[in-house]
């Protein structure tokens, strides 16, 4: 499949293309988060599926963080990372108004104790675990136009590997982070806090919310630091340039 | 492998055989479904086991309403549209007697409350499920004559890759049936429901039964317009017909 | 790869080959299944792991009934099947000593309750269990010499997938058999069963060892039958020899 | 993707950098354990993560047994051996110390009764599991410069069937370790058990600490051996050289 060669008009229609497709996938995902009831298996079951649906049009994100690195690395522009923001921002919180109105029940994450050695065992596990798992897009992915990355250090350069890869990714790295959780997603930690406190008041929640952010976004910052300084050269120094 | 041209009397064959293995598949999976005492995991093997089975030689349908979508794409005939859903209640009724005779037990999916909310959230639960169940086959498969969907949109052209992604997807929209407990399937809902009638007279749960029919057809059908009026346009803004 | 053209004292150096390794592992698989306590995972795990030993060696068999489909597809010779099965009971056997020894502990299948309901579904189990087992082995089995199956109705033909399959096709066989505990393998049941009598004496096991024969080696039967009555010509219907 | 010719100075480099990222997965796979709570599924998730990460650039040993093995296949020189030893080691170590730090907890293998049958027990299933673990890199890898292995007897040549079938090959190893807990990782368990001597003072913990250094390079020594007399000869009987 070669990519078509795209006029100004037919770039603006793929952008809202690809932010439409991140807000239906991030609804669906914060619906099978909230299904899961906290199950691993289900949580990656429920990722694989939002992944594989906007994958090839979007270049499958569904994470703040990752959009953050994708910009980093300048496969998307500017303008693009912005209005995938906020489409995946509008994806999550409709995806949670969605879950509130059908099952009658919404979950967000939450850091349960706000004593500072328990803070910063929240924020490492989650700055650790997207650091992992946003390493692992760098290095993977190879799939469509916004996720190319590194086509050097790709493990497989078929989509359906990519996929595969990047939600065991995703699953491994929620293992490093079982004291916060396990969020790793900006967009989806601020829609359903937002969203539960809309409903249920409970304001406090808001005390702690800057930890899933602060956390995935430092986490993709010293990934793609990571990769650049020290895993592509390192690579490098093995094998020629293909 | 190329496929034969077909006389006829050949296409009558081959459409006879489809359905003899459709009833083979469904009975087999009526079997797994009891036997798995509602774990996930092991549903899904069955699943796996029932697709491997029919998927090269009746496209794998296994679900009246994948049967409907196949139908409403044109991948199929209103015949053997017809044949396949006669094919697939005979066999899930088989199965669920086989169940009966040699382990002495059945089970049927059920709404458990008739209250308005919770029939809501079921059939919601039903629909989502189906909807991305039939939209991954339709992203996807490739697979046989019946199957083949849209090459342009496919993640792997091969046969195994179709079987695991359909199971996989199986597997992932169960877990959006959270509510309800994941039917997703039409045919097996009506004969197990009325095998279980039959047997034990609890004719209070034909009551519901419409819920696991109406939920999975109107999935298919969304499904397929969500496909063909939103998938393909974005999938196609990206990539030339090969 | 290329096969070698083979001497006569080749083949039988390949033959005895084969049974020592077929041997081996079924000694590790018999281990494997001691130390699993009967989790279904770790089951599959411990045959993952014995397939891929012997696969290119003796075709993998770790079966008595697989080996007796094998024969009767004419894949090995009479003599190569009565030294494999000779093989297998010796292997399991060694497996079962070496665990009581190392381990302290041994468990073997066994009906629980001999009357007559029970053991007709146990039967059933063990049978509709070996068939499925089997019938996916003969429909993608082109592993090496002995497995090479029916080129033309396997999924893939790489010597992984075969290995992958047929492991996930053990684990979900084991789900047919959930009323018996799925065994699906006469070599493993009688050598541990033996063993188990041998060492406290319980000889009312050996009253229903004979469902763990039978109902195997009928499935293994049915299975090559099905395969070639139903299978392979619905199969053929639809694609040509390539 | 050819590999380079390299000077001198440049094969040092290289063998840093090998050692650097050997230590960062180390030290990963030690926080992933501790956070893992034992459960095999995460601890097989973890050990994925730091495959992928160090397996392009150091050839992904992240085990000193592994490390003994491919010394003794010659795949890696003395001086790479014991410098990767000696990274493995502070990697693990300073694993621990992060994960004491931030988690406040740390766990090591430990053997829970000095018994001499016990202790027996415990040796067996880390020198079994190591072999199996060991044999089937020996079998796989082809997968860089050190792990190459013997391309004849490989499963598949693509890197990233090669991480798989490695992950999936401790994860099975660990089910012959059911009595021990499963280690198999001599460096991981010197470290933490070091660590968690140092900070608890539990000196007694160290009694048993040759069990999990003996059996697994036991294992690994058995499985070079097994792997050079046994099972290359067979397979060399069955294949030409490509």
């Amino acid at each position: 499949m070669e990519e078509k060669q795209l006029t100004f008009s037919q770039r603006h229609a793929q952008k809202f293309n690809g932010a439409l497709i991140e807000m239906i996938s991030m609804a669906l995902f914060a619906y099978g988060i909230v299904c899961s009831e906290g199950k691993d298996g289900k949580i990656a079951l429920a990722f694989f599926g939002s992944l594989a649906l906007c994958a090839p049009i979007s270049g499958g994100h569904i994470n703040p963080a990752v959009t953050l690195a994708m910009w980093l690395t300048r496969q998307i522009s500017t303008g693009t990372c912005l209005l995938y923001w906020i489409a995946q921002l509008i994806g999550a919180f409709g995806g949670g108004f969605f879950c509130y109105m059908v099952l009658g029940q919404i979950n967000s994450p939450m850091v349960t104790d706000l004593n500072f050695h328990w803070i910063i065992a929240d924020l490492c596990g989650e700055a650790l675990g997207s650091f992992s798992f946003i390493l692992m897009i760098l290095i993977q992915c190879k799939f469509s136009k916004q996720l190319k990355g590194n086509p050097k250090t790709t493990f497989s350069d078929k989509p359906i590997a990519s996929i595969i890869l990047i939600t065991l990714s995703l699953h491994l790295s929620r293992c490093y982070t079982s004291h916060s959780g396990g969020c790793l997603n900006p967009g989806m930690a601020v829609a359903l806090e937002l969203f539960q406190v809309l409903k249920t008041n409970e304001v406090e929640r808001l005390d702690s919310m800057w930890v899933f952010i602060a956390g995935p976004f430092a986490g993709a910052i010293v990934a793609v630091i990571f990769f650049k300084l020290i895993y592509q050269p390192a690579f490098n120094r093995y094998y020629k340039n293909a």
